[in-house]
């Protein structure tokens, strides 16, 4: 089901959907924060996708100015930024969800983790509900 | 919780969420498809966004080749030609759902129908089976 001529960066399902349809790095940054416990500046530049550092700057700070993350001071380390969903951003797990599941089923390739697959199919509304359960968490 | 500074070309709510993260217009092709019963090249030109010649063509190209969408020759008029979303495509309506219900909440110009996200909120899978169906049934 893959367009075979075109080389993808990483199968990624997030990645593969914006690859076939959009931009990609904005998605990207929100995937790491949503589904990869990432918070620092660092650790968005080690993703399988290669950033940038100039592209990560400016993603950061467009997404800060719409709304979607926001940016403190880590309390570990007060030379550290660190960075989260805000609701607003949290507010777009339901779509991202949906895009994860629709590239799992087209991409045959798909990073997308199969437990996460069947527990979509079998309880969208409680996976969604222990993701964010389990960001609240972390965050604190 | 709009970012102000910024003028969008439209508050179609599929609209607004990609230009809040990502590019545009392979999906506001898939929107006109899936949403406005849009079939004919002249019909995607006329859209608020004004998506140009040289980019509808292009972008068209890349979605048959994704296999998001496929042409056909109109039957009332062989110079025609008359595009419609694929199984793959159609797959995606969960997503913009998602998509459209976030921007409404989102955009305060949003330009999405009340009793669409009405009917979201209600009954998610119902909205989903009704435009399928829907669809399913103007392509006939």
């Amino acid at each position: 089901m893959n367009d075979k001529s075109k080389k993808y960066r990483s199968h990624c399902p997030i990645n593969f959907a914006q690859e076939t349809f959009g931009d990609k790095w904005s998605l990207l940054i929100i995937r790491d924060l949503m589904f990869k416990d990432k918070k620092y500046y660092g650790e968005f530049l080690l993703s399988d996708e290669k950033i940038s550092t100039n592209i990560l700057a400016d993603r950061l700070e467009k997404l800060e100015t719409a709304g979607l993350i926001s940016k403190a001071i880590d309390a570990e380390n007060n030379s550290k930024k660190l960075y989260s969903l805000t609701q607003k951003g949290l507010d777009l797990m339901p779509m991202l969800i949906e895009m994860i599941a629709w590239a799992a089923k087209y991409d045959k390739e798909s990073a997308a983790p199969k437990a996460f697959i069947k527990q979509f199919k079998k309880d969208r509304e409680g996976l969604i509900h222990e993701l964010l359960t389990r960001l609240k968490d972390t965050s604190k």
